[in-house]
């Protein structure tokens, strides 16, 4: 694996083509692990998995995918021999991808069983979010690493069971009624804010510190997406902790163009030197939130 | 507004349904506020919502509505002399529903404009969350509150503007390539957990203060959904604030039998007397992070 990483979409590569077989995916950089599933390391995280019918654990729902991560299996042989483990660089890497919000191709081959599996070859899926991870006993009574893995690309045209589920669920049990409270997205350059403040809050100075690593959230001064038309931009970003991104987007404490908190937390933002803000964001967001 | 107020789904009006006026809206509680837009309060969290096209500042985009709150007009008048507040009924009413995570049922009448309104009538268009909120400087030259919506429902039939959204991005500006860190969902038993410990982190008793109240979330222990298929059972959930939600979630912390903290925190869980937690959901949440 001597390529570079490349995360999310490739150009050339529309979610349906289907490569021919394992070697084809290398070029480019779209898939370069040829003998693993799980393309990526705990300290990269995961660019694309592959699915290919080699652990039983996996399950397929479309929009939906629990994964199995990688190891336990002796040799080359497709049956688990030993307990799989979250040191492994896969499983790591996975795990990685998850705090970071990292986007994962998915792919699925021929051998993969399931209503989406290509007939031949390897079909490419789409951009997936890693949301969630844990350990449980597997069909062959070794531990295996499980993931939960989320469609989060942009084609409304993909196939997906929700039909069929909407359908089920009215048979067999009443759908949850739950309703979202919060969606925090992560960009590239969120990312990079936050590895420049070694993820810990510019406000409190505190880190949550993962299996694999630390976590924090990017917060988007002015915010992202209509109709606020904020820039991704680290000029636009500061990295917090949950609780004050909570807290900053609902506009309970701000921040003055000489960088103090306003409102109900005293103090002053954590600010590297090379960290510019635009103060023009700033100003929007007191701006929003009632504080000029 | 002597009726009960009723939160999502109500039985025999699908979305797409069509009332005649406002006055049949109001039956069965489906929208209850004869004159105004907003159909609920600060204390109890809004129902339902009525795009009319009073308030020059609303947008439309199907899937995600900005809409301007309710004050400033003049009477009658559709024109506004006056600036908003948050104090409002309404929008304290729409500031409470974001910050518990309640769902909006929303209705598009025949004066506003957008590709989505009937030609004639009332036409419910589904459940939409308040996913943000802030203030601005409306056409009209006074201030207005702000919220911003968006699609919740479970419709996958319904019309959208995705397609056209897709189409504007290439020709415009690139999208910007973001992905979801961290969806958190909100259930009825899950706000009820909430108001039993005040919204008090059972991890380390803080409080989020919000402009209208108070916010936490609720954490299944067993997750909601395939492959873990958790309850929704006040059994399975607990209060914690964003910070140990994410924190717990991740298995960087667990609970044993007696309800003591596992792994990288100390101490016990706040736990109310009538609050009783299913042990088995626990256990499961133990083997999912490596503590059994």
């Amino acid at each position: 694996m001597t390529k570079p990483i490349i995360f999310g979409e490739i150009k050339g590569i529309p979610e349906g083509y289907v490569f021919k077989d394992r070697r084809t995916m290398m070029k480019g950089s779209f898939h370069r692990n040829w003998a693993g599933g799980i393309d990526g390391t705990g300290k990269t995280g995961v660019a694309a998995i592959v699915l290919s019918g080699g652990y039983a654990d996996d399950e397929d729902l479309g929009d939906t995918i629990i994964y199995t991560g990688a190891g336990g299996n002796e040799g080359d042989s497709k049956k688990q021999t030993k307990d799989q483990d979250w040191h492994n660089r896969g499983n790591a890497g996975l795990l990685k991808s998850m705090d970071e919000g990292l986007p994962v191709r998915v792919i699925r081959g021929a051998k993969h069983k399931s209503l989406f599996s290509p007939k031949e070859g390897y079909k490419y899926a789409g951009l997936y979010s890693v949301i969630d991870a844990w350990e449980g006993i597997g069909k062959n009574g070794f531990k295996i690493c499980r993931f939960k893995l989320e469609y989060t690309g942009s084609n409304p045209q993909r196939q997906t069971t929700e039909d069929i589920e909407l359908d089920y669920s009215t048979k067999e049990k009443k759908r949850i009624e739950s309703v979202v409270l919060r969606i925090v997205r992560d960009t590239k350059i969120a990312r990079e804010v936050k590895q420049l403040y070694n993820y810990q809050c510019q406000i409190c100075d505190h880190t949550i510190v993962t299996k694999v690593g630390r976590y924090a959230e990017g917060a988007h001064i002015k915010p992202l997406g209509k109709p606020h038309n904020g820039d991704d931009n680290s000029n636009n970003l500061i990295c917090l902790c949950p609780n004050h991104h909570v807290m900053f987007d609902k506009g309970l404490f701000s921040i003055s163009d000489e960088f103090n908190l306003l409102g109900n937390i005293a103090g002053k933002l954590i600010l590297k030197d090379k960290h510019k803000i635009n103060l023009s964001n700033l100003a929007y967001h007191r701006l929003a939130h009632g504080y000029s």
